[in-house]
């Protein structure tokens, strides 16, 4: 097998793909330029660039977008990232409800909705959403190149739902349900954890320089989180990585990292009489519980601080492990940040074996709670910018 | 930067390198094979494959072994590994003593010395030991390609000690240091942590299927990890990863997994009137711990259960996270693993979220107290696997 695949990575189709990937890449970090300047910084020759070029100008990727200006000799064509001819879907299940969100390859958000739904029917309201968000972005006259359905919990590789606690979903083959029912709308189905579809959504989106070694935590349904390593999600031996909320130690009966720095525990301690039965969706529970910091409720404040140094050994736990560059706190912990990042940086400094943490930085989140379903839909538009325009031709 | 690389891997001299390290791995794999089983199983035509071939035996990196027998048609020449043309050497670093290993290309240990030593003389006996093994196996004929020193604690991917509780040092710069004193040598030095180098051992030597998403545990000096994560050590954003003896967590001064799980504290608790001064190396008093276990000592025991126990929690923590394929009980660990593993195991499979500890199993090394030499060894082999003869050439 692997040596197939070395013998694979070696012949022609894929020289030229990694070759269009490059260009892709620089036009993507660089912005416009002419084909010479790509040419010049990526050391193709102009030949092998104009050729390229030409493909992408073809499949809709890239536009001439008139002359460039101030240089010497006479003026050249400058080329920019187009992809307006293509996008993807990401659809993120919680508990209570769903959120679909369509992003172009130019990185343009096309719709974000939200609905109402009881895991016990996700099934078919996941279906039906996809299927209107798929028709929507296609009104608009793009091409669908997939939907990745972003879920919590272990997801095997081939897109079963191993088991989610929070959904209360096992052995949920919920790739083949889905490929199934959205056969006729001819979608790509692809199921992933939500933290490392969150964890791919900030390497691309975040805005934050040293992505190669990332971890995203999410607090939405229990503490998990996404490891990007070296640059690729962190798949070990079946894809049921970053599950850090079930980290205890000592006794049987210990409180796991989950009970101690959860969201949920925290909003039942800042607010004691909140109604368990609407814990469904936390977010108006977590405004409250900012509302209250901001006012300087002194329990509020006590309930943040230690919520924030449990989950400072949590992440000290992770950067000792796998030494992440950035530590990205994500959804509801973000809405939190200002409070529990304070404490959580003490005790990550404390507990992690390299100085200064190892080098991670902690910070906040800036893409909301939808992360997970943005990070869905940029796998399929990743697949773009290595160079593997193959779905493009049956898009 | 990126870019570059990636059009790198796609240059014809990567396209050579790349086959030439799918002959390599073949004949490793499957034995003594003619050139036309190597085109058939490999996919590469017959021509190349000749090229190949011929180009790996000038190298001395194959050998032919005279005809085929059985088989149709007229006999053909089996090609076999070589190797002896070329050794590598690993130098494991403790508290109290060095341990050199050197292993040639076929995978045969040409020699494996021991010296007690000072931490705070490591550095001149490290030189001196490495000279010596240097030229002992080059008297037997053999270029060697390098060395690798394992220590324990943080090392920056340069190859500077960060950090070292167990040698008490800090910001050592112990490669360029080495590589200085050993330049008349003409030796090229790496070094890195003793978990990582035992891990890449197990890889290759340990004999275990699944070796893509394997960690390594040593007890050795401290409580580490080496990961192995889609079949490469894990190094993170600068290589200080795997320090999972740090991992606490609760109350301020709670004790961590190193105090709960490592051997030191199994040793004190088990012997209690040992001698504090003899805990250099721990062999002896590991030794009898296992004699004690054996006779049925039930204090013993039971602090092989509680340390079982605890240390089954920590693998969790690691299943959790990175949800390794294979983990292997290292060195004392691995002298005492009847007596851990039952209790390991179901504690790891009781914290693990995913069914049967998601897929891991837990087993004992059988490489003894030298893994890391070995694997130090072993990582600059490990180039010309990869098709990579640019050392051969100087060498």
């Amino acid at each position: 097998m692997r040596q197939d695949d070395d013998v694979k990575t070696a012949d022609f189709t894929d020289v030229r793909a990694t070759n269009l990937a490059v260009v892709l890449r620089h036009l993507r970090a660089n912005g416009p330029s002419s084909r010479a300047a790509i040419a010049a910084s990526t050391g193709l020759n102009k030949a092998t660039v104009s050729s390229l070029t030409s493909d992408l100008i073809g499949q809709r990727l890239l536009r001439e977008t008139g002359l460039t200006g101030n240089r010497i000799g006479r003026p050249a064509t400058e080329l920019a990232l187009d992809g307006s001819a293509y996008a993807a879907i990401g659809l993120q299940v919680a508990a209570d409800r769903l959120t679909a969100l369509a992003v172009d390859f130019a990185g343009e958000q096309l719709l974000l909705w939200h609905r109402a739904v009881r895991a016990d029917r996700a099934g078919t309201a996941i279906t039906a959403l996809a299927q209107r968000a798929a028709s929507r972005v296609r009104q608009q006259g793009r091409h669908v190149l997939g939907l990745t359905v972003a879920v919590p919990g272990l997801v095997a590789d081939g897109g079963t739902v191993r088991l989610s606690p929070p959904l209360g979903w096992a052995d949920l083959d919920l790739r083949g349900l889905l490929s199934g029912s959205l056969r006729q709308s001819g979608l790509t189905v692809a199921v992933a954890n939500h933290a490392v579809l969150a964890a791919v959504a900030e390497q691309r989106h975040g805005g934050h320089p040293g992505g190669a070694n990332l971890t995203y935590v999410t607090g939405a349904a229990g503490v998990e989180a996404g490891l990007v390593v070296d640059g690729r999600p962190l798949a070990g031996a079946h894809g049921f990585t970053g599950q850090i909320g079930r980290f205890t130690l000592g006794p049987a009966g210990a409180p796991t990292l989950q009970d101690l720095a959860g969201v949920e525990p925290l909003v039942r301690r800042a607010l004691p009489d909140f109604d368990p039965e609407s814990l469904g969706d936390l977010s108006p529970a977590v405004e409250q519980v900012a509302v209250q910091a901001r006012a300087g409720d002194a329990a509020t404040l006590q309930a943040l601080r230690d919520t924030g140094c449990h989950l400072g050994q949590g992440l000290a736990l992770l950067a000792n492990l796998v030494n992440p560059e950035l530590i990205v706190l994500g959804d509801h912990y973000a809405a939190l940040a200002e409070w529990l990042i304070p404490a959580a940086e003490t005790e990550l400094a404390r507990h992690t074996l390299a100085p200064e943490a190892g080098g991670a930085r902690l910070i906040a989140s800036r893409l909301g709670l939808h992360a997970a379903a943005l990070g869905g839909a940029v796998t399929h538009l990743d697949r773009v910018d290595t160079g593997d325009l193959s779905r493009l031709a049956h898009a």
